[in-house]
Formats: structure tokens, C-alpha cells, sequence
């Protein structure tokens, strides 16, 4: 059984390879009657899109999304949402010299064991400009979302060592006010300087990227298998790259005790602390949910790596051409496309626990 | 759309509140003609089971299945699995104190809000008494996989400030020699001092599990949005108290250059490091599956604690009754359970990705 | 993929043999805050049980369900409700001299082949005894359905060559009216005579039933495969010894010109005739649902058949024990649950489908 | 829960509207490395296509697919294969004189209700251009299971009150030699005059298609909701203007006593008769299956009728425009898809019922 969608109700299915023709997909279970402004889901893309500063890669692609169903007069019908996204460079290369080769740290020996044939121009479908998909479906959630008062805040706390520590809210101005969608300038120009460090040397990095989520309605998640920050890490951790997840307190809530970890209510019915960061039993209870997610260094290193063929062979894998040293600030947009997905399918499931 | 099931092909799917008449459950898909040691899942539950030692709650359940359907001379037959597990302290006491209080990081105040009623029983369908039957399923599904020599060694590498490092695949008896399933027992013995002294303190403590799975065959895990650790991290997200998920480098993976993180082959397919935790793009390498999930410390304290009552008036919770300081230990099948069954279900997923 | 869940939102999973410890099951997705009345799911459970008159089979079973959760002080609490009914004749048989051989039109030869397996007491899971589970989920969804108006009425219009013709909504009281569950009792009577003489000759008999479904709302149903009667469709299919389901004017409509057969509307948004069935286009216009279910003569007759048995060898399979000559009047519930399961999944679908 | 998908393994989602952009879907879980021949799946196209000869609609579009991932070097890869057919003639009428009326069994009211906004282009998404996405993914299951030798033989065998009675096998030449895919030369010229006949009248044709699959392995077919007939039935009743679906002996076995209705196996483990349609207790028994489709007249007739619009005012509908008199023999291509798909489905879903 494969797995190219996610959601229950509202959701997402996806196809396309890094060098086919296209990337696709469609949307089932919009809600009918909303407003959907198709800017705002390019302006989505943009934000995703390679070539956008010298501290991400230097490839410019064009990702033009074309809307093909479900939108009538400018509002969802209820119908799904069909859309393509034209790949640019497409069976223009050469690629005999890594046709059989495994690239280390790459899909390429998996996907050949996995299938039993390869798709070798680049990545094929283990790249991850598959995401552009999630960011259309992320940008029409978040716009369905938006009527009900739901909100976004996502962006990067650390590259490589260099991290800053807040959950703050930060409007999308400030994160964008940063190339690297880091909000804290100060932080945010010593991984300027990592980057271009690391750029000189033909290495990579990871980082980590904070989601906050503002005004969701107590009650979303579904006992007992699909809670919300069970499906917002599935959701996480099906990014490329992604080695992490944790919500709240995470890892380092491991050594408080729990008289310290619990969250006080005030009268209100807000907490005192938000160390379940927005979810208590798998249930969000009012509060900004909060999550972060890991993302390894790029596997695409401008240096040779020792590897071996499919004949098992040794080979040498060279470090060629425009990668990103970082991907995390271009995975901002994807990370806060996976949540709204999935915060919106929880919230329409929800509608029907009471009659 | 409610979440009592996991699974797409060994799918488990459960029932029960804490306080109702009976825990239960069925399997469906688990692969026809395997033969089935009752005797096996029986001891898993039993390794889940509170009262075990001082160290756990010493409140008294005895935690038997019985299996009604789906094997027939020892055998399973390819039918769904059913079975109950009976609540022993059903209805024995009186809830009129805290039926209308929420109890500080429990799920009273979510579920309330969620479905307009509460079961206010102990933790009703909250309570981590569900995970009995996870256990089942988990236990099943290793008797299945280990038909095709697939092995789990789970333990405890932290508890509170105490932690051991170590990717080592240690076998059951190790980790059963250890009263807090630490395989290392001068971490072990520091651990139960820990535990011993904020047990006096009325306080509680979280804890780190890891994970290695061996001789899981490359191949499993299906692209995109069902990747092999997307589906491990939804089912350990889904365990009770659970924060976070990583697996291979994890978190620390990302303040590692891209040249030190990537998995070099040796010249048998095997990588020379496993920073990747057995999985590439999202599926299985071959090498062993690494991965960690992070517990908060329990919320039942034994102090009084401020809170809120369904009126939003100002209660006092108090601490009372005999329960965990520390469910970490108990927590180590329910997660060697869950690694199962979603090993199980990704392995008969794999078989139809070729004619 | 096994397929032992029926319903996408109300759902509905079950597990047993005929002749294994219990029969089960759960219902994940029942809305929170329905009152239920205990007795009238028992009262549905005697309304499909053998032995009730002469007409149906002789034995006796009680078929007693225990809810074991999901309800709480007299209503649901949006949790799984969880349900077991034991099996009262099992083990109770020497099954050695059926044990190899495959009985003509059973599911003997082909579950072994499937499985590799077979479980040779009765008919094991194949029996019509599994639809004890669908009863109990029917009757929940019909309590819940009455919360907003929906009401069944469903009855025998054919046995063998007898057969009734009419569209009315006949009350559950002139139903039960007859032994034989047909309203007219002129018909009725003719058919007790029908079955009378089939039984003296050893002989079986099928027959059909219509299900009435009145006051579902407009828009019920899911374009484009989950259209409301290919979702009934289905659920009626999935019952044992069903050969075929037609809805509105169904097999006979293929003769109507279009415009004979077009309904067309009166000023109220009602149509003036009802050959749509009360759908178009997949969904629910409000008019009446009708639907028409054929089942085939019971398998199981009172004389001696030649067949084969595992190893190919020809066998003779006798005719003995005590067996309905015509299940087609208990198998009214059953129709009626699916139809309730059915309804009840697609009023909650319906909910998300609008912000 | 939307409903835009079908299959659980070799999955097809669709989405468009009849006088939208594009239609278009993905199949996700093909299996890897077959060879597709894409000529095979326009030809399929081709015959689904308005316009082919005068006993159907005189339109003529061109329906071409393009296939954008999923196929490399000719081999399907196991990643999901996305297509589009573009629509030729969007946006090129006036339909503000339709765009407040409801015409008669259509859907235009139903979808109004249902999602509280209306495509009043066409039939939007309730318009069967939705089937050429079925007639794609029919197109590609049918290359695979010719594989494995299974083999479709689909033909229409009733027009009106015309009709043929055979259970053949019918090789594709023998059913395309008639215009009307009726494979009886009489019968078919009969068809056509009736056809011709019902043309001047302005009135409209239903009909009934035969769908024969040869080489079924035994043993598909998941109990017990998931049966093998369950599933083909709500395959055919998703298709548009499907009024009814039996197998085997179907609504005729009604009348049969249970002796005769009986199939007897011959020593070979083959059927004497097939009564049961290839299918017994759900699941493929080896003998070939065999179901019939029941389609009703084609609602837009070219008469004026009286309907209503959206305020509730009587209007007259116009009859005008270029319309199919009788739809099914353009729908033998989408029957056999449909069928084609299910079975598919469910042999990869066999593959995991044993270890």
C-alpha cells in the first residue's frame, strides 16, 4: 500500500519526480464556499523556491502552480483541487556518470532495493522538490484556516550550532525580515557567517525550525492513535531530511519533575506554563501549540565521497554542482504547509464527534 | 473521524476505558498460519503490568487476554484477532471528589471540551491502561516477524538527569536484569536512587527509550508521507506522556557538518556509520533501526496542586493514592510493541510494490 | 488488506467464527451525548436470531451482547464501543467428517485457498453468523439517526417465485405482523405455504428485501466513488448470500424512455415520481430512499450432494442438521443495520464538507 | 470525508470538472517494473470518447492523456503515475439561461445543497467526463494483469426492452464489430433501429453491460465487508446513471431452489455450473465472473421540461444540444476499468494474507 497522501478529510495526495515532466497533486475534502486568494499560494512557493539568496542554492526554478479543478469563481466548490507544477530542467542532463552509482546518505540504494528498478536523473521522487505540492496544499489550508482565526508562526532557531531559544510569536515580517527566516537578527547574522564558512569549505549544515500555532480551538486530535502531536509528527518527519520531532517541553522535559512540568490552570481555563505545548492527551486545549523539528545536514557535499555501484563495486562520488549548504530556511514554508494540513483535517474531523 | 485504529495492513484496532468493564481490541491482517505461543503475549503484559517492583506503582492488576477469535490449533487462521483484557477495579470507587475537577497536564479538561461529556472514571479513555492492547498486537507481531528473523532490543538510557549512551543491541535478559530495563547497572542503580528519592519527595520523573530493530530487510517504508520513521514516530508520538521522537543522529545531527553525517558504504552494502538510524529516505537500509522516544514525568504527583473546576472556580487537586513515580520501565514493551506492529504493517505493505 | 471495517466515520469493525469463543466487534466514531437504549439493540439481536418460529431454522441460540464501553451513564461518550455476544454451541461438534470435504456453494474451498488454512468448524468466518455484529451497530445508528428523524422501514417482497409489489413505508408493527417479516399478508401467506413445501422436499429457497429510508436530508453522499447507493451497494453485497441490489427503478428502469423515467420536481423541491430512489448524482435529494437486496437460495439443503474434498477425491456431502429453508426473513435486521451503518456514516461525512 | 479516491492498493484519485481546465487524477500503488504500452491506454480512451459513430453523441473531443511521473524508460517505477486530459471546450458557452434552473434527474440540485454553491458549467463534477480518469487507470490495471494472464470480455446485452442472453466469452473484435458493442449481429441491428427510432422521438435509452474476467486466481476477495462482488458492485454503482449490479445467477437466483442453485465441483476443482459468478462467501473461486450493470435512460432529452429553479419558481427546461441518446456502449470501456481496477486491488491485497 502506497503512501502518496496524507489526511483523512482534508487531504493531500501527490505525485511527480525531480526530472519528470511534472509535480502534481490534488487536494480531496476542501471545504466548499472559500474564498481563496491564488497569489498567496504562489507567494507560498516563492518562499520555497531554490535560488532565492546566496544563502540557499543558486539553481532558479520557476514553480508555477496551475489550478485545474475545485475553484469556481473564486471559491472552493467542495470538488477536489487538481493542480501541476511544470519541472523546468527535465531530461536535460547527462546522467551515465551516477546512473549507477549510490550516492551516501541518498535514496538511491533503497528506492533501487525498495522497487527493483531506479529512476536515476536525480533524486526522482525521493527529492524534495516533491514539497512543492505540500506548500500548495499547506497555502490553501492556511487560507481556509484563516477564517477561523488560526495562525502561523514558523521559523528557523538554529543552524548548525549557532541556535537562539524563544517561543514567541513572531509575525511573518520579522521572519522574513531575515534571509535565513531567522527572527532574531543578531543570531541570524552569525549563521550568515556559518553558512558562507561552511559554503567555502564544500560542506553542509542542519538546523532545527519552531512552529507555533495561535487560536486553535480546544478539542482538535483523536484519541487514541491519531492525537494531534501524533499526526503533526508524522506529518514532520515525512519532510526530507527530517531526523526529529518534539512539541512542548520535548526532549528536555525529560528531566524536569513533574511538579515543575505540570501546567497550572488559571481561572481563565489558559495554563499558567505551556510545557504541553497546546496539548494535553492528544487533545489541544487552547493554548499556542508548539513543535520543532530536526533537520539533518544535507547529504550533497562538494567534496568526493568513497561509495559503491550496484554491481557492489567501489566508486568515487563526486561533489558537483548547485546545492543548498542549507536547506532549513527554504523548509520554513513546508513545515508550517504540513501543520496547517494537518491542523485543518483534525479540526474537520472533529465536526463530527457530537451529533 | 475518530483514531482507534493504527495500521494499514496489520492493523490493531482498540476499545476500553480505565474504569469500564473491559480493555480490548482486534487485530486485522495478520498474515494466515503462523504459529502463535499464547504463553509469549501473556509475559509481555506482564512486563507492562503495574506492581511489578518497587519502583513502579504497586497497586496489584492482573493483566490476562483472552483471545476470541482468529487462531484455531494454534495457528492463525488470517481472520481478525479479538480479545478483552477485564478491568478488575472497575466501579469501585467513589469519583464524586474530582468529577467535576481537571487535573493539572491530564486530559479531563480536553476530553470534556472535545466530546461535551466526560467519563470522569480515572482517566477514562486517557489513561494508559489502553495500551494494554498494543501490547497484544506488539507481542503478536513479534512472533510474526520473528518468522522472518527480525529482533527488538528495547531499554531505558535515561531517567530524570541519568543517562547512558550506548546504540548497542542488548538482548532481553540484560535488559530484564536491570529492574528499570537500563542494561547498564551502575546507571541502573543510580537511576533507582533517583527514583527512590523523589518517590519520597511526592514528585515524579520522565525518561528516554530507545529502539534497535535488526535484520529488518531493505526496503520497507513507503514514499512520500508514509516513510519507515514517519510511521515509527506517529505510533511512539501516540504512546501516552510521550514528547519526542528521533531517530539515528537524531537532534545532536544537527550541529554535524554534511561530510561527518553522511553514511559512507563498505563494499557489502552496509554503511560504515549509522547516522541515518537504519533509514534512507525513508526507507530501510539494512542496517539496524535506531530510534528514541522522550517521556514527560507523570502528572499524578503526590502534592496538592492549584487548578480549576468545570465551573472555572479554584480547586485544590491533591495528591493521593498509589501510583508511578516513574513509568519509564513499564513504558519499554509498549514501545518495542509499537516499533512491531509498525514494522509488520510496513513489511506486508512492501509486498505488493511488485507483481 | 483485510476487510473487516465497514463505514469511514462511523465505523464499525468485528471479529469471530461460528463456532469460536465469541462474536465482536467495535464501533469507533459513534457522536458523544447519544442516549442509548440497551434493550432495543437486544430486541434487534432477537429479531435476527435462528429459532424463532417454524419457518426459520429450529436452534436455539441467545444471542446476548455485552457493551463493554464507549457508554457512560446511559449515553456515549465519543469513545469505541466495544461489544462481544459468546457463542453458545462451540466445540460442541465432532467436525471430522466435514473436515476435508468442500460443501457446493460454501466458502469451504475457497478460504482454504486463500489462507492456506482452514478452520472446518461450520462455516467458521464465512458463517452468516458474523452479521450478529452488523445487527449491533445497526441498531446504535438507528437510535442516533432517530435524533434527527430518519426512520427505516424494510420487509421481505419476494420469496423464490412469490413476490409483493409496493413502495410503501410500512410500519415496523405491520412488518412484524408476519412471521415470514412481508406486509401483505395475503403474500405472506402464500409464501409460509412456499416454504412449507420446499422444506418437506428437502429444498431451500431466496427471496428479496426492500429497504424505505424516509427523512434523510438533501446532500447526503460523496461524489464520486463514494456515492450514497454505491456505499449502500456495497454494504448490502458484503452480506452473506447476496446476488444483487438495485436502487429507485433499479434493473427495470433499463426499459423506461428517459422521459418517462426523468423525475420531475413539484414546487416544494420534492419530485413528483421517485425513479431516482431518492439520490441523484450519488447524493440524497430528499425523497425516500429505496433499494431493493436479491439473496440466493441457502447453500445448505436436507439431501446428499457429490463433491470433492482436499485431496480431489470425489465425496458425498449428506444433508443433515437442522438449517433455515429460507434466511431471507431474518435477514431483514440485517439489511436494515447496514443500511443505519451506512446513513449514519454519510450524515457525518456530510458535516465536514462546509467550513 | 470526500470520496475521490477508489482501491486501497492500486489506488486512483481523480478530480475535474466537465467544463473546467483538465481532468485528471493519479494511481498510486502500481506496481513496479511493468511495461507499459501508453497507446493502449488512448485506444481505451478512444473508445469511451463522445462522437464515435451516430448512435452516440456527435461531439467531438479529443481526449488525450499525458502521463507527467511514475514511467521511466517505459516501465512503470512503483511512485505514483499522475496524468491530465485537458478539456476542450471550457469556458466557451453561455450558460447563464440554465445557471438558476434545476434540470430533472440531474444533480444540480443535489450538489447545490449539498456543498451550498453550484458549477452551473455543464454537470461540473457530477458530469461522467469524470470516467475517462477511470478509463486511464483501467487502462493501466488491465497491462498488468495481462501479466498474470487475467483477461476482460465486457459487452452490452440489453438496449431498452432489447436484449441478448449469453454468457460467453467474447474476444474484443467480435464486441468492437457492433457499433453498439452488442457482440449478437441480430440483436445489435435490432438495437440500432430502436436507437435510430428513440433519436426522432427525442427521448433517451438505457441498457444493461456484461462483465466477464477469465483466469481469476482463487482466492480474492477480503472478508467480510471487502468481498470480491461487494467491491465490483460499488465499482459499477460510483459509475454515473448506474442503477443496479448483480452477479452470477443474480435477481434471477431469487426463484431458483437452493438444489439447483447449487454449483457441483468436478474433480478439477472447477464448477459445474456458475451460479456463483466466480465468487463464493466473497471470495474468486476460479470459474469466471461474471456481473451485469443496470444503466438507466439518459436524463437530458431534447423535449422541454418543467422543472424549478433556485428561488423555488416553476421554469421550463429546454431540450437543445448534442446529447447521447443511449450512453452504454460508450460505458463498456468504463464497466471494464472499473472492473479491471478491482480486481487488481485486491490480488495485491492477497499478496499479504500469508507471510
Amino acid at each position: 500500500m502506497a503512501g502518496s497522501s496524507f489526511g483523512t478529510i482534508y487531504r493531500l495526495s501527490t505525485f511527480g519526480e525531480s526530472h519528470g515532466i511534472a509535480m502534481g497533486g490534488m487536494i480531496d475534502g476542501c471545504p466548499a464556499g472559500i474564498a481563496l486568494d491564488i497569489d498567496l499560494i504562489q507567494a507560498e512557493l516563492d518562499r520555497r523556491k531554490p535560488g532565492q539568496n546566496k544563502y540557499v542554492t543558486e539553481r532558479k526554478e520557476a514553480d508555477e502552480v496551475v489550478l485545474l479543478s475545485g475553484i469556481f469563481e473564486g471559491k472552493t466548490t467542495g470538488t477536489p483541487i487538481g493542480f501541476t507544477i511544470q519541472n523546468k530542467d527535465q531530461n536535460s542532463k547527462d546522467y551515465s556518470h551516477i546512473k549507477d552509482n549510490y550516492r551516501p546518505s541518498h535514496a538511491d540504494f533503497t528506492y533501487e532495493k525498495k522497487y527493483g528498478i531506479r529512476d536515476y536523473r536525480g533524486g526522482g521522487r525521493s527529492s524534495a522538490r516533491e514539497t512543492v505540492c505540500r506548500v500548495v496544499a499547506g497555502a490553501v489550508a492556511k487560507q481556509v484556516l484563516q477564517n477561523i482565526g488560526i495562525e502561523f508562526s514558523t521559523y528557523v532557531t538554529q543552524i548548525g550550532t549557532i541556535s537562539m531559544d524563544s517561543y514567541d510569536f513572531y509575525q511573518k515580517e520579522q521572519i522574513e525580515a531575515s534571509l535565513l527566516r531567522c527572527p532574531d537578527k543578531e543570531i541570524s547574522s552569525k549563521m550568515e557567517t556559518l553558512i558562507s564558512a561552511r559554503k567555502l569549505a564544500g560542506d553542509t549544515l542542519g538546523g532545527i525550525i519552531q512552529c507555533i500555532i495561535n487560536n486553535v480551538p480546544v478539542g482538535l486530535g483523536e484519541p487514541v492513535f491519531d492525537k494531534l502531536h501524533a499526526e503533526l509528527g508524522k506529518a514532520m518527519l515525512s519532510i526530507n531530511a527530517v531526523k526529529g520531532f518534539e512539541y512542548g517541553s520535548g526532549f528536555s522535559g525529560v528531566t524536569m519533575p513533574g511538579s515543575e512540568h505540570n501546567d497550572l490552570f488559571d481561572g481563565s481555563g489558559k495554563t499558567k506554563t505551556n510545557n504541553s505545548g497546546g496539548i494535553q492527551g492528544g487533545i489541544s486545549n487552547g493554548m499556542p501549540i508548539v513543535c520543532r523539528v530536526a533537520f539533518k545536514p544535507v547529504a550533497t557535499i562538494m567534496k568526493d565521497q568513497e561509495s559503491i555501484n550496484k554491481m557492489g563495486d567501489k566508486v568515487t562520488v563526486e561533489g558537483k554542482g548547485r546545492h543548498d549548504v542549507c536547506v532549513v530556511p527554504r523548509a520554513v514554508p513546508i513545515v508550517e504547509s504540513m501543520a496547517a494540513i494537518t491542523i485543518l483535517d483534525q479540526y474537520l474531523r472533529q465536526k463530527s464527534n457530537q451529533l
